[in-house]
């Protein structure tokens, strides 16, 4: 595409009006037109209610008919008995974009719900308009103030999402809003009546303020379509695909939500092995993978330096990194030697794992002075560090102090390290501890450093992040 | 063995005099004594230290053969080199059992750690002495008072841990306690130079406080011993196993940690099916399975019904329990009807899995009417409950307050309803959604309802425990 023409797509993200038809008059609950004010979004916007004169202090209209400017985005928050007519003044008002959030339709098994779908594909067939759902949250895109959630951020960010399921890309845009981690442009698009996954990854792979796609999906409804637009997209970024629905039961479910037909886990395998996509089983995985992609800078293989907190937890450590692909070999003679001098401990091990054996009193310490020496050592390419903060915090009053002075003291000596670094930061379930942990991902991630909830999710970001890198 | 003699390892759960050989003299550290003093130890302690008069209030003596009191318990903490002589004290007095803490003997690798541990063994061969160790942390024994960690509870319980690693039964004592389940006995037994598994697991077999034994394991010196102490005690009570240095890379960690032999994966994978004990991953995921065997009261089966909070996330619950080995079938026609009447809304489903489609703030009404008809349901075993606080707790000042209401709500549900629950309480990130979820875990696991942080953890201990018990 050149770069002076405006993909067709793009109004969505950016329409220059948005109608909200049905928008609430309940004032207590936070509807569509409260949560664009809120959200800070620059155009106008046009609340369309025949009940009502003014909603959120904005002229409100009986029909989208009556809206006297062009309108780009349409909103429609009526039951779907009445969506029909409502999509039918879109296209005849010469709206851009439907994004029709009702549910309703065939996801619903019945013929009715069936029936009142293929009407809105038959509405808008041959106009000017396209339509986003239905049974769906729509498009958040904090450029441009557009949102479904009022809890999501307003930072802008590299990540995009395609997803079926407006409540698993809720759940990855909190997940990542806590490791300090925002998006570029996010779609739920649910039943997938008209917009679908194959032309929203097309608009994406050519969006260049998109580095990452993440892909939540039930249904692929055309195989070539989607694995080129798939295959076109990873020329480019990389693509994480959760494929829901897999499983007989995930089959049902999956139809009962968005009236998908899914693949199967053999299809879906194939797909994989045939595309290079990389799969992610959870929402908390996909968020893991997507650390991993934006934060191991400078990766050359999966060799991996463990840096534990207590001998069977880096035994069960080096168990979880080679189960899961990657291999933690011995440090040279010399490297092992200079980590005895900084720390000559009879309980201690510098093999690798390396066991410091301190409390997290003496992690700032081990970090600033043991980092470089394991940083030099040739013989891995990628540092997980343990930092088990619910069995060596203890619970004293310091415990806090203690844990951020360790996680400026890792931000410190990550300045001069070359290797990426990825923390296990294991918090327990104790209020302080918890709070502590807190403080430190926040603290290593806005350094850019990538922390996980446990050494199985880094080992399997490490390791899903060095396969799709080639290593 | 009959019930008016004691086992002759029960005095070092309860012995009525401890000795610290090598007591610390340093006031602000929480060293032996200090630690047995906090944690209300009952019996006599006397401090072993020629350096010192007193400690922590207590006479001090040079050697252990100037106490006057016979010793039952002695706890090494000298430098290895120290070690043997301090043990032969110790047979001389007749001490029943010496826990040496001290690390750098055959773990370290070299020579003289290997010769220093034989020794040990030699001084205590036809003696009446028994020795734990070397290089572990010892015992936990709540109704005695004995520790290893401040931080432990005081409260009693009916698990049981055998370990060679001191860290990680710690995590296990920390994980159980933040779902409010406690212990009778944790054992860390480091190198295994005299007690090993076999014998421990003999006494906890036979111990009638202890219901479930959980096992960390590095290395099995005697296989058949080793395989007829589990089957004993399997056919009593439940025992899972953290088979650790499974790998190749596990394994040298392993050598460096405990001087252990391990088995590797093959090996486990014949025990497991040999002798039927349960296997755990990791300690989070032991935690797990613990909580089920506990709270799983009244099962029947794996057949898993999943109320759910969002389609997407019902979808990925159902593809999860599905690989792990259980269903998720559909409710009957009337079981549906009955749902769908109390929540008649366009975008809820109620095939199973059932997403009611509500925020938190409609769960707890929910849960009153809605569990007691899924119970009803003759399709289901078990019932999965995700309450997402994430995503569906919006984080307005009632959070803290619509959340605890749920968690009463579902204790009030299940004092009427038979099958067993697991609430997977998804908390993210957020300080304010994380003491929420902390509040209603603490409620629900009070009231014995068993609580995971996800599905996927959820969804395993399901399946583990249903394997167990032969569903």
């Amino acid at each position: 595409m050149p770069l002076n023409r405006k993909h067709p797509l793009d109004t969505m993200f950016h329409p220059k009006a948005i109608a909200v038809i049905g928008a609430s008059t309940n004032a207590t609950e936070t509807g569509w037109v409260k949560r664009l004010i809120e959200s800070c979004y620059q155009g106008k916007i046009y609340p369309v209610n025949p009940k009502a004169k003014e909603i959120s202090g904005l002229k409100t209209y009986s029909n989208i008919s009556d809206v006297p400017d062009s309108v780009y985005y349409a909103i429609l928050n009526v039951p779907a008995q009445a969506a029909t007519q409502a999509l039918r003044d879109c296209v005849a008002r010469g709206v851009k974009f439907v994004h029709c959030y009702t549910a309703g339709f065939s996801e619903n098994g019945n013929p009715e719900g069936k029936r009142l779908e293929n009407e809105l594909t038959k509405i808008i067939k041959g106009s000017q308009t396209r339509l986003l759902g239905p049974n769906c949250m729509g498009v958040y895109c904090p450029a441009s103030g557009l949102t479904f959630s009022e809890d999501f951020p307003k930072e802008k960010g590299r990540i995009a999402v395609v997803s079926q399921s407006g409540a698993e890309a809720s759940r990855l845009v909190l997940l990542c809003q806590d490791v300090n981690l925002y998006f570029s442009k996010v779609i739920s698009y649910g039943n997938a009546a008209d917009l679908d996954a194959p032309e929203l990854l097309d608009y994406l792979t050519n969006d260049n303020v998109t580095d990452i796609i993440a892909l939540y999906i039930e249904g692929v409804k055309d195989a070539t379509l989607f694995i080129s637009a798939v295959r076109k997209c990873l020329a480019k970024k990389p693509v994480i695909i959760l494929a829901a629905g897999t499983t007989a039961n995930g089959a049902r479910a999956s139809l009962a939500h968005t009236a998908s037909i899914t693949w199967n886990e053999d299809q879906w395998h194939d797909f994989f092995r045939q595309t290079g996509a990389i799969p992610a089983a959870t929402m908390d995985g996909m968020a893991d993978i997507i650390q991993g992609l934006m934060r191991f800078k400078n990766m050359k293989g999966k060799r991996t330096a463990i840096i534990g907190r207590g001998g069977g937890i880096g035994v069960v450590a080096a168990d979880i990194c080679e189960s899961t692909g990657l291999t933690v070999p011995p440090f040279s003679r010399a490297t092992q030697k200079k980590l005895l001098k900084i720390r000559p401990d009879a309980g201690a091990a510098f093999g690798n794992p390396v066991e410091p054996k301190l409390g997290m009193e003496g992690a700032a310490e081990f970090y600033l002075q043991g980092l470089p020496i394991i940083d030099a050592d040739t013989a891995t390419d990628i540092i997980l560090i343990q930092m088990a903060i619910d069995i060596y915090g203890g619970h004293g009053p310091d415990l806090a102090q203690t844990v951020i002075e360790s996680a400026y003291a890792l931000c410190a000596a990550t300045d001069s390290i070359k290797k990426p670094l990825a923390v296990s930061l294991f918090s327990g379930g104790r209020t302080d501890t918890i709070l502590a942990a807190v403080a430190a991902r926040d603290i290593l991630t806005k350094a850019g450093i990538a922390v996980f909830p446990g050494v199985e999710s880094a080992a399997r970001a490490i390791s899903k992040v060095s396969r799709y890198r080639g290593f």
